[in-house]
């Protein structure tokens, strides 16, 4: 027994079975069977989504609770208000504070919780009126299970199970609070009703829920959407197209300065730049396997003139008919072709975030055509080149490395050649372990055609995403029958390396500006230098300096408004732009800049030729 | 009476009227009642058509003569050889210069040719079994006018005249020849019989006729797809499509120039880059009024979970949702956008060529939001910057400028507003004026919504095309409601100007391409000098010269293979490349290089950190 406001179990939650994404069951937790003690943090948020509904019940006897999990940071309960009316009518973000004291005052009735299993009949007719738990019931008995209900105080739900037993004592009455209401489907499908979720926190003591508070705060101030706007640097118009967002003038010269910077990096990798079309015709996409396997991620064909055309996914079989132009001897290769090219993927609309998921975006991509002997030597440049790009960009301390490898069991998914497989897996091991790159293995996780090397980059609110991928491919060269002349004059197949540099543009510049809180390092500020004359007679002076930066290549501007400095001042703050130069009498008269550092905090004053010497140094070594 | 091989009428030719681009017709050059002499060019030109069916029908009995006019370097004639078999099977190239010949014997007997009016009864009879002659009396007779048929020697054909009327005398027997055999629709209409037409070349004299093919030789060796695939520049891939070629190594790093060169340029007008997507909303353009207008042009839309989105073919709808997205004051205009932006336009497969006219491209754009009383200003200012970029890629000598403006007449063509036409047409000519820009004007080739400055370009063959343009539109702010608050605090509507800066990157490669024949200047030359180390010994030297070049950003390359040193060089020049580094002995010895300039032959030797200072001047000066 642990007291009140003690911490709880923080291992890492175990439900106990893992459940099949599509099972109707996955969130009501079950758990007959299992150690009764201790309170697991998630059977502490699946017994407040009880108390929650029993609060709500009380209020709107009209509502229809339907089905309410733990989840990762508290629990949620989805409720059926179409029949509430009036004064009954449904809660609103208004009435949460009055459902969480009513849950306060539930709580201490709530000394014990206790399931019983019984009939479908018994079961139907407890909730009978309420076509959701009836659903639910059907449901358990097609599967064959046994029905269980569970009470606490006066409120009895249908449940598998999962909670403290002894709530009032187990549970903080300050550990969780209610949070927020969204609309949500019925079992996450659009076709059926549209219920309301109302979301809560909760965690084992009021510290961790006001750390998480805190956390969440600092990370929704980065959010990329709300900095995106807030800084201007991008936008997205539902006139011109959900998910496709356009770059304004701010953000499209960091796009400009990514651009540059990926460019240049693949240069020193000997890479060769081409410009292929966003459009491919039809056979591209037969003999590559996409329309076979990839059509749902596609557009659907364009007409033109009886041909159709494809906006492509991938640029892969535009690269490949690149490298077909003309024949290649072994001395040739590898050949290696990047691009940061247009790519189109269909994703839903409620799936769209900012700059994260998108429908069109620029993937700094890249297609290499390798002899099976260059084959080790060649990936590992290629991690090599990312870990630069990670480190350059000031992300790689929020990446880490996944070797995704095939599931051999499981032969529909993967190309079926267990020689190659076993090359291709054991080559790439090989080569991330002579680089000593750290890595964590994933199986079932590789792509169709070979294994490959996920760059996973966490966020802010700590999930990760995979930020582009290396891969292997030994299928598409067979497929298009891609050729070069070995030593021997004889005709061999290459292998190919499909990877990216940093990723799309798109994805990248929402991680940075949440990495950032959008106070980019200098050499990817859209203005670098703002300058500040103290008052008008000072203009003259900022005109020059102003001269000078723009002669230098520095993005500087000036403002000159009629505001007091301090409010000039806070408003460069806001727009988080590195260098502040105030320029009044003092430095008219010495000929010097007072600068105020964005990082740094106020430095010394210097001469404006001094200050662009050390701006240019700090640019170029993209400090 | 003009000598035979004396030059004849060379003034501009004048076929007497003006036809009806759809007048059936329109080739059948009619001249009863013109003064008899001098003989035009044109009319031997077509003289020498009949000739050639007279020949094509002694050889070929069974082939049908339909009709044959005089064209700009010549004539041709279609013909129907279906029936034609055996021996007696169509002509081929290998068949032209008996053809020529026996035209060649012809000729001397056509002392005559002699127009008779005839009835519809005894046309028909004439040519009784030739449906196309047929079709054509038809044709007279529905159009109510005379029946003429020519005869010269023993040929006779249907024809309203424009001949020479004493062949033998007028046409000089090596003026002319037989140039090529291609396929033609009868009447220019797919669904009608493929016809084999056969060209001729025909001129006063036989110099003039040299002269022609000269120059049509050197056009053709400029030719920007030929160019194209022997410099491997750029190429067109049936699989990936027509009209959608893709920039190879060396074409994406004249691309890239292009583009510094571009941003740059826009940079010092005052441009903000902006990046908008190649798709957007059908309302973007239902309000623009492109779906109503330029529908022809576009591609089908693309369903997104019910939206409809188009493959756009413009930016402006984007760069005025841009615009919008945050309000504006006087003072912030002129707010000017730029981007390299993609775009779409429909176009018949068979009107493709090369990167000239393409299905997908990059227009280097931009749309200006001015006060109506900056416009002229502003105009002056966008003419300014197209001379700047015109002349710093050594077009300038064959660009002309061309004032399009509306014909009052014609209500439906253009926006109806008698007082904002006169008011912009009144000031683009002021503008133009004050520039002392020399140009023509033209009616009715205006936009719908304003007049417009159209930049010509000449090609190679002396064809006239548009490169691009620069259009002030007082129409789509009205129907996107733009607004800023003007100095009175009221909401005023600004006035757009649509423009590029160098056109599309891809039809302005063609013309660069074809301009300098291949030959690129320095800082666009995708190699800008080649090491050639006389022999294995001199590797070393060299080695460390080419990492001296790329250290400065000079892309050079170095030929060491075991080639002797003339077949090098001379696999560099056809490469083009601006300089040839040689070094032996005496080079290494002295610290120098040996230095071939593709444009200043050789050059005196120098050390390599010299040579580096002169081509990094040269790059830096675009020179």
């Amino acid at each position: 027994m642990r007291p009140f406001g003690q911490p709880g179990d923080s291992s890492p939650e175990s439900p106990g079975f893992s459940f099949s994404i599509n099972a109707p069951w996955r969130f009501v937790v079950f758990s007959i069977g299992m150690p009764s003690s201790p309170v697991s943090l998630s059977e502490k948020r699946h017994t407040l989504a009880h108390l929650l509904a029993a609060a709500v019940l009380e209020r709107y006897p009209h509502a229809k609770a339907t089905i309410g999990p733990a989840i990762d940071n508290g629990f949620y309960y989805d409720f059926d208000f179409s029949e509430a009316k009036g004064s009954d009518s449904a809660p609103g973000e208004a009435e949460l504070a009055e459902l969480e004291s009513a849950m306060r005052d539930l709580l201490p009735t709530w000394t014990e919780m206790q399931g019983t299993e019984v009939s479908a009949e018994d079961a139907r007719d407890r909730f009978a009126g309420n076509p959701f738990k009836l659903e639910l019931i059907d449901g358990i008995v097609e599967a064959g299970e046994p029905i269980t209900l569970y009470t606490a105080g006066s409120f009895t739900d249908l449940c598998r199970g999962g909670h403290s037993e002894h709530p009032a004592h187990d549970i903080a009455p300050d550990s969780f609070t209610l949070d927020r209401i969204a609309g949500a489907y019925w079992r996450g499908d659009e076709t059926k009703p549209m219920l309301t979720r109302i979301y809560g926190l909760a965690f084992d003591t009021k510290e961790e829920l006001d750390a998480y508070k805190t956390q969440r705060e600092e990370a929704l101030a980065r959010d990329h959407k709300k900095l995106g706007k807030e800084l201007d640097l991008f936008l997205i118009d539902e006139k011109v197209g959900k998910g496709l967002p356009m770059w304004t003038p701010k953000g499209t010269t960091i796009k400009y300065e990514l651009e540059n910077f990926v460019r240049q990096l693949e240069r020193k990798y000997k890479y060769e730049h081409v410009a292929t079309p966003y459009l491919g015709g039809e056979e591209l996409y037969k003999t590559s396997g996409h329309l076979e396997h990839y059509a749902s991620n596609m557009y659907a064909p364009i007409d033109m003139d009886g041909d159709k055309f494809y906006l492509r996914p991938m640029a892969c079989p535009h690269h490949i008919r690149m490298y077909q132009r003309k024949p290649w001897s072994y001395k040739d290769l590898p050949i290696r072709y990047a691009e940061i090219a247009d790519y189109n993927r269909y994703e839903k609309s409620g799936e769209l975030m900012g700059m994260i998921r998108v429908r069109k975006f620029q993937l700094t991509d890249g297609h290499l055509f390798v002899t099976p002997e260059g084959l080790k030597e060649e990936f590992k440049n290629v991690c090599r080149m990312i870990v630069e790009a990670m480190t350059g960009l000031g992300l790689i301390d929020i990446v880490s490395y996944r070797f995704s490898k095939r599931d051999p069991q499981n032969k529909e998914k993967y190309y079926p050649d267990d020689e190659l497989w076993n090359k291709a897996e054991g080559l790439m091991k090989e080569a991330l372990d002579e680089l000593g790159l750290p890595y964590v293995e994933a199986e079932d996780e590789a792509a169709f055609y070979g294994p490959k090397l996920d760059v996973q980059a966490r966020n802010v609110h700590g999930k990760e995403d995979t930020l582009f991928t290396a891969q292997m491919d030994f299928l598409l060269p067979e497929k298009f029958d891609i050729e070069y002349t070995d030593a021997d004059g004889k005709k061999k197949r290459p292998v190919m390396i499909h990877r990216s540099t940093i990723g799309s543009l798109e994805r990248v510049f929402g991680f940075l500006i949440e990495h950032y809180g959008g106070a980019f390092p200098t050499w990817l500020s859209p203005v670098q230098a703002r300058v500040l004359p103290i008052s008008e007679k000072h203009a003259a002076y900022a005109e020059e300096l102003l001269a000078t930066l723009d002669a230098a290549g520095i993005r500087a501007d000036a403002d000159s408004s009629s505001e007091s400095l301090g409010k000039r001042i806070r408003s460069a703050k806001q727009e988080k732009i590195p260098y502040l130069l105030v320029v009044g009498d003092a430095e008219v008269e010495a000929g010097t800049v007072s600068i105020e550092s964005r990082d740094q905090g106020k430095l010394d004053p210097m001469s404006g030729t001094d200050f662009v010497a050390k701006v240019q140094e700090e640019i170029r070594a993209r400090a």
